[in-house]
């Protein structure tokens, strides 16, 4: 009876174990380091099917805890007996915030808490409380720093399918919508030959030490362009990193590394290209808060400024993720 | 502000819109009749966009009234305004169970009610309360039938993705699941290859006639096997029809036609396949009804009866799509 509930989690979980550059990442940095898990405490948070719970637990943990709040923790409570790891592996349903571990302090803590653009709709709140509440001092975060970067980029078939559509619609003229249009981010996998400028980094969360409020940010980005070309808007994409492994492993969702289910997020500059030449500069300021009507929700603000020969363009837009 | 809300219905709309086939069915069907439009006064159920009530108004419709809950209407709204129709369509926001109509008749009533499987989250039984309290005597359905069809097939290759990756998932056996995962429909675009036996008619409804409990049904089916091969389950599809047109348009999902949003939805058979030799046939009930607990979920049972020289094969097996 329980179980029908969670039928929906079935395709998400699904999607997510299948997406392989996400699960092996994980995986290689607990089953190749065996030395850094054997015999510690380990919480899992958000631990859907237990799948990471079961790595640390091959990896030689003394005893794992896995925290979730949806119904796929009743399968993950039946794969982890089926696997012969009941003794090693306690399941526990429900929030993060609200369960009470059996144990004061942990040694390592791994979760797999990354949203779209890093922080939309992501456990990180929740990871960082976790933290603050259970970590011993000399513990470990899995992965242990996040970086995002942003470049620019100019697809035109995107920019026809997305906004242009809307002018002639079956002979129906609806392009009222664009505007609204504009103010939604679009996540989707890049070519790497639409991206036309370097990337840099656009801000770094150190995950041991940065804190609930930091997340709420503003940051500068200036990056040089590559080709002669036109800037339809700004592209966001980050990597996390496991750094206390041996080798040290990076999970990256950049359009220049294989495709992850995260893909990246565009955003567009509104009913304007701006002509660029190669070696211009393009700057701004990218602020990210979270909504207070609805704190799921982001507000984002982005600031593209440009200037050579003939143009001198400088204007904010601003979008929502919902 | 309210906009915000309405965000994450653009891509809904878009991309009910970008499906060809749909829209342009409904195009076809008003445009290409003016004569069954002219001076009449329609009702939109669930006018999204607004897109069929502009068809309508420009088939010469002399009011039309669109009616829908969400926010979108407010873009509707809009478009409206700005395709000069303001004083030929009027939008009503809200549940069409709880709006006043101005008018006490309508002669047509056009609307994209339906859900995959047909009757999945679909808006029937509140087309059909509208039918009841609003159409004229003789006043026309925009569909006015509908039909589902069964037919069988056989795909290694979405059997091994769906069911057998859960064998061995990085190692970690997760077979567990599988028993849960039969009991959820695929919603797919079946290769036409993968059908292996005649397709029948499954069940019809008479849009001017049905009543809010026949949804609710049990139906039979009697199908013959087209080639030596394996059933794996059976797949399920639908049309509609307008067939008040000069000429009778069909907007077909069948997998032989062309590609919808809607796809098909297959029923597989529980940790078995059937052996079947051409010729054979395949027979048993299909069960659907209305979960009791959520009205939204549809609870669905069948029955695969098979006898050849080799088999004798009688199952059934349920389903729940949610
Ligand atoms: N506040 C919270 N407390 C507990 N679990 C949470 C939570 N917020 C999200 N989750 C859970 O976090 C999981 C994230 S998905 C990751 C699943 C699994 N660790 C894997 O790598 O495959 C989901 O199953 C979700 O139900
Ligand atoms: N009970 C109800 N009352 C009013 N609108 C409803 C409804 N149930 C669903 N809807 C609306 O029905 C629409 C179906 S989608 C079809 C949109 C449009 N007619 C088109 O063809 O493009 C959605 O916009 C949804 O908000």
């Amino acid at each position: 009876d329980y179980y029908y509930d969670s039928y929906s989690h079935f395709n998400i979980h699904e999607d997510m174990l299948k997406d392989k550059v996400r699960t092996k990442a994980y995986m290689k940095s607990i089953l190749d380091n065996k030395n850094l898990f054997e015999g510690k405490i380990v919480l899992d948070i958000g631990c859907g099917t237990g799948i990471l719970s079961i790595f640390a637990a091959k990896a030689g943990a003394k005893h794992v805890y896995g925290v979730d709040n949806a119904n796929i923790i009743l399968h993950a409570k039946a794969i982890v007996k089926n696997n012969n790891l009941a003794d090693k592996i306690t399941l526990i349903q429900g929030k993060m915030e609200e369960v009470e571990l059996p144990v004061e302090k942990v040694d390592i803590i791994i979760s797999e808490w990354m949203g779209y653009f890093l922080l939309y709709e992501s456990m990180l709140d929740c990871v960082l409380d976790a933290r603050d509440k259970y970590l011993a001092s000399d513990g470990l975060m899995f992965p242990n720093k996040a970086t995002m970067f942003i470049s620019s980029f100019c697809n035109d078939e995107i920019y026809n399918q997305r906004f242009d559509f809307w002018d002639k619609v079956y002979g129906v003229d609806m392009s009222c919508m664009k505007q609204w249009v504009y103010k939604e981010p679009l996540v989707d996998q890049a070519d790497r030959g639409t991206i036309n400028g370097d990337f840099v980094k656009l801000i770094e969360f150190d995950l041991e030490t940065v804190k609930k409020t930091d997340l709420d940010f503003v940051a500068e980005y200036t990056l040089k362009i590559r080709r002669d070309d036109y800037v339809q808007g700004v592209i966001i994409w980050w990597d996390v990193y496991f750094n206390y492994c041996k080798i040290p492993i990076k999970l990256s969702t950049s359009p220049f590394a294989s495709e992850t289910h995260w893909k990246q997020t565009m955003f567009f500059i509104e009913n304007e290209d701006i002509p660029v030449i190669k070696g211009d500069t393009l700057s701004g300021k990218v602020a990210v808060k979270k909504c207070t009507k609805n704190p799921r929700d982001l507000d984002i603000k982005i600031q593209f400024k440009l200037e050579n020969r003939e143009i001198d363009f400088d204007k904010s837009f601003v979008y929502k993720m919902n």
